[in-house]
């Protein structure tokens, strides 16, 4: 920073620039660009002959015709052992997430076999791991459980689970193409991080039924209703053989997981734990047929590939709405959660992922899905990370993984049946237990009070009523904060920073001086309909504070107002004539309103509105130091 | 502005300030403070005594107190003519008015009675003549009647009027007690105009019937069923000598408007032309017997004053839900009439208007109305405006016409039995037509496209479907323009004023030179959840666009991004992701990540979030001229 020469001699302020007049169409269109088509997704199409074009297009749709040309043994590699590695990982994991869903164990595993068969096609993301994850397995047991009974009409149950998931892609799908996919931005990290930790709460809270073999279990899934069935059916109802089974191997999976963390090498530790505890202890109930002493197994699971469940989709009646409300809830839902995976692998191996375009993969496999007996599937956490890690290369992954469960659907099956409750519950518990990410809630505590409470609303939302009020808290008190910001706007006293000619926030740079007769306030927001009165009311409030401590000080009173605008990056026809009240008051209280740095849009809109002149163009300027030197008061002479 | 001096040696760049930590509690009481109590409502009572703060509460709910002590006979002589004045304005427009809400007229002199005679003891605005309006009987009219049908069961609709205005004024008292006054701000001052002007067509359109003289009219408010009633009443359904007595009348009265626009002198001219086409075209029918030709009269108005109506009014049943959902709209409609009258007469006089004790008073007066067999009442633009003519000093004026008004009740109400329908038609016609604002359309066409689409939408909403459906459109384009604000904010490109150490906007500043190997960007907003993605994504794409033009010309690589962050008031844990990102994202680039102007509150999340020390504290500066200074690119020697 050079130091503000004292004997420079005062220029002629630089006057503020006026920006080109746009085209009314050119402004439109240019806004409708960035908010739509932000990423340019067009760019490459830019300047190529139409076949070119064609191809394009095709690779833009299909991101598997791009890459596959340049794909090769060493990556084949990678992809093997990764593919192998999260089917290994996903078996058990669909087997028990189905159940949160109140399907049967096979419906999880068809959700492992076509999804990730057309995301592989579609999908840009290289690291992603598609099939059912446990939070949108609860969403939508929980929301359709309160429709149709699961258990009693399991097969209406079960259309109105394709239903939901036909509409969860059709929604996906949409926004995609619509390019409206900034819309699960709405959901904040902050909100994510309550939800998720609330979500994997309550999914092991959940999971003590099969863990502790009680029968009587209630359907709620809050806190209080699951610790009063746990604690009720104390004395009779837990089956001893079932928590010991239990307990050892969810303490095999920590002491894995825990392993698999602290070594990053031994990753594959904790990945294959889980298939490793399903067979042991299967085996074991087989050899002692324990069954017998009331541990509960999984008994059938149906053999075969997916049946197509076109017909079973319900295309009128009342359910076709429900399904539709619940399949927009859970599409979002799994929508924010595969865009955030999408997002942060990509940061880490440095490529672009088009949210858009993952949006509309994403639903075409849904969609998919809903015909071949699928629910909702999205990317996993858990799996994906393990993907990551393991070595895998492009969604070939996805492939191999696909394929796994292809061939455990027709030959392995039956191999289950002996496969104790109590370790799927293990297998959840541990699982879901790292969705709980205790650091990032302190972090948030520490970064942004108010975000800390929409996290902590959400959490709360979901463990102690239910997953749906514990999103609606959170979307809620994200809004909430949007709202406060546009109402309720900062706004800054400034002085002049010590040997520079620079005005910053006083309570920032305590060193910084006020220059006598002059108030200087910053305006740190977009001036428009809903904070332009408390702008003006709370610049007026800064003069009157001031004045009053001059008037105590006998000091000269304040005789310019000038008003920093470089925040002001708009300003709509109420805070125009908000500036116009101000302008008013201040004349009648003979103190003289001075603008300092108007951007382009404002000064536009001053000019059009006519402002401008009446305030005085001479009384608008490029900095505030301009607007010092030249607004003197005039009972000072030496500045 | 001082010329930089190219001479200085280069100082060590001014260390950018960490404001001194506040205390959690301290934040917090100070963020609800700005929010509910922006505008220091305690200030007065600060080290007081104890029976002299009585007395200012006292004084605060009850302006009357304050103002009352230096009442004199001056003052009395102003507000005698002007309540004068607005009496005689009022009565044929509350006969009217009350037509709009589907009660018998004598409910609109009612409502003209009680509410001014509570505004006067609680209300802090002089200016404001209250009563009866146009749009709100509409408003309340049209909701009414989708409930009750007004000829049918015209005790059960005149109960669950009685209902409405109650919850009316419990919305209002609650909204000013609770301080959420700042809520009816998100009513655009655009919308307003819009909703206005096509409340005013509705309403002109409807008095077709009176002013036609036709028997059989649609009960839909929109334009197309009406103009269809029009019309195909038109052969045989048209009572010509209505029409004659009509339209010489609305002759008379736009007339009579146009002097007292034209001569701001002669305002009494048009204050008083309703009386007097009242009493003259009642006179004329008397003597004709018109009414025998087919034109339709008044007939009854009961005579007497206000019965009370609290055991009317429905404390449950269905009824009380219907009539609270209809009061809160009415209440909130009513509510941003008479604060937008307050504040702008207020500005005119140069007073304050606390608009949350303002609440109070409007919801008190409507709660004592509802039980006193009055309508919803507010501040009238047209009747505040002539009051403010004829030179009220008080809301003593407001006291003088309800005394006219009771008297009328009393002693007068018999006389309006020969007055045409037309006559009052034609007087609505006339007070509507200046709801109509074509000039401020204009300028909101001018000063800002999205404004003028809230406002136009409000208006066809209003004219083609109805008046809550206007409102709807008009709130919902409101707040989508207020969260596009939040997620697609601008970013601007900034360069080098020559002769200056100022960067600005190069599309403001065309002459504003470029820094050869650093691009400086300005981010136009907080960061927050709802944009950190599209920010950091922006940021990235004006980096490649760069770097491509800078290929294209040979010229060296970015080496720097310079962030100008002073318009980033805020940023959130999202935002503090994102930025971390773009820094992960910019070091695979070999860019170096710089920033420039980080405000109190960023700054402070910057170092909590251990985000300062990752970018290096020695990457953060004052000024984007510091900034500059300090990060020359290596292969630029004569920088």
């Amino acid at each position: 920073m050079g130091t503000y020469n004292m004997e420079t001699p005062i220029s002629p302020p630089y006057k503020v620039g006026i920006p080109p007049k746009q085209k009314l169409w050119k402004e439109f269109s240019s806004t409708l660009k960035e908010t739509f088509f932000a990423d340019d997704p067009l760019r490459s199409f830019k300047d190529q002959s139409k076949s070119r074009k064609l191809i394009l297009g095709l690779r833009a749709v299909f991101p598997i015709l791009d890459w596959a040309r340049s794909y090769d043994l060493a990556k084949l590699k990678g992809d093997l052992i990764a593919g192998l590695t999260i089917a290994s990982l996903c078996i058990p994991q669909d087997i028990g997430y189905s159940k949160l869903a109140n399907l049967d164990p096979q419906y999880g595993l068809y959700s492992s076999f076509v999804p990730p068969l057309v995301y592989a096609f579609m999908g840009s993301s290289r690291d992603i791991a598609i099939g059912p994850v446990a939070v949108v397995s609860l969403l939508l047991g929980t929301m359709l459980q309160e429709e149709i009974d699961p258990v009693s009409n399991a097969y209406e149950y079960r259309r109105l689970a394709f239903t939901a998931t036909l509409f969860a892609g059709i929604t996906q799908a949409t926004l995609g193409i619509l390019r409206l996919g900034f819309l699960i931005d709405f959901l904040s990290h902050a909100a994510i991080v309550g939800f998720m930790g609330g979500a994997a709460i309550t999914i092991a809270l959940q999971q003590l039924k099969g863990f502790l073999g009680i029968k009587k279990f209630t359907k709620n899934a809050d806190i209080v209703s699951v610790m009063k069935s746990v604690f009720s059916s104390a004395h009779h109802g837990w089956n001893w053989p079932t928590i010991l089974i239990g307990s050892s191997f969810l303490v095999f999976l920590l002491v894995a997981k825990y392993i698999g963390k602290k070594n990053k090498k031994l990753f594959w530790v904790s990945a294959i734990a889980p298939l490793i505890s399903v067979i042991l202890s299967t085996f074991f109930v087989y050899i002692t047929r324990a069954d017998k002493e009331g541990v509960q197994i999984v008994r059938h699971i149906e053999k075969g590939i997916n049946s197509p469940s076109l017909d079973q989709i319900y295309f009128s009646g009342e359910y076709l709405l429900k399904g539709a409300r619940i399949g927009i809830v859970a599409g979002m839902v799994a929508l924010t959660e595969a865009v955030a995976i999408g997002r942060t692998f990509a940061a880490m191996k440095d490529y672009q992922i088009d949210g858009n375009k993952e949006m509309v993969a994403l639903g075409v496999m849904n969609i998919a899905g809903s015909m071949t007996s699928c629910y909702v599937a999205t990317g996993s956490f858990s799996r994906s990370a393990v993907n990551f890690m393991a070595g895998c290369q492009t969604a070939v992954s996805n492939i191999v993984m696909s394929i796994v469960v292809l061939l455990t659907l027709l030959f392995i099956t039956p191999l289950f049946e002996y496969t104790p409750n109590a370790i799927l519950s293990a297998i959840i518990i541990s699982a879901v237990i790292s969705l709980i990410d205790y650091d990032a809630a302190i972090l948030i505590w520490k970064i942004d009070k108010f975000d800390f409470v929409a996290c902590m609303g959400a959490f709360l939302g979901v463990v102690f009523v239910s997953v749906e009020i514990g999103l609606l808290v959170a979307v809620s008190i994200s809004f909430a904060k949007l709202l406060l910001q546009v109402t309720r706007p900062r706004t800054a006293l400034l002085g002049k920073i010590p040997r520079t000619n620079v005005y910053r926030n006083i309570s920032q740079y305590p060193e910084a001086t006020k220059v006598p007769g002059v108030l200087i306030i910053r305006v740190d927001s977009a001036i428009y309909f809903s904070n332009s009165n408390y702008i003006r009311e709370r610049l007026l409030r800064w003069l009157t504070d001031e004045d009053e401590q001059l008037k105590a000080a006998s000091l000269p009173e304040i005789q310019f107002l000038v008003v920093e605008m470089s925040p002001v990056t708009d300003i709509d026809t109420s805070g125009i004539h908000a500036l116009e009240d101000l302008h008013k008051s201040l004349q009648k209280k003979s103190v003289q309103l001075v603008l300092a740095n108007p951007g382009p849009v404002v000064i536009d809109k001053l000019y059009a509105s006519k402002l401008a002149n009446l305030i005085g163009e001479d009384r608008i300027f490029l900095t505030v130091a301009d607007a010092i030197q030249n607004c003197s008061p005039k009972f000072v002479d030496d500045v």
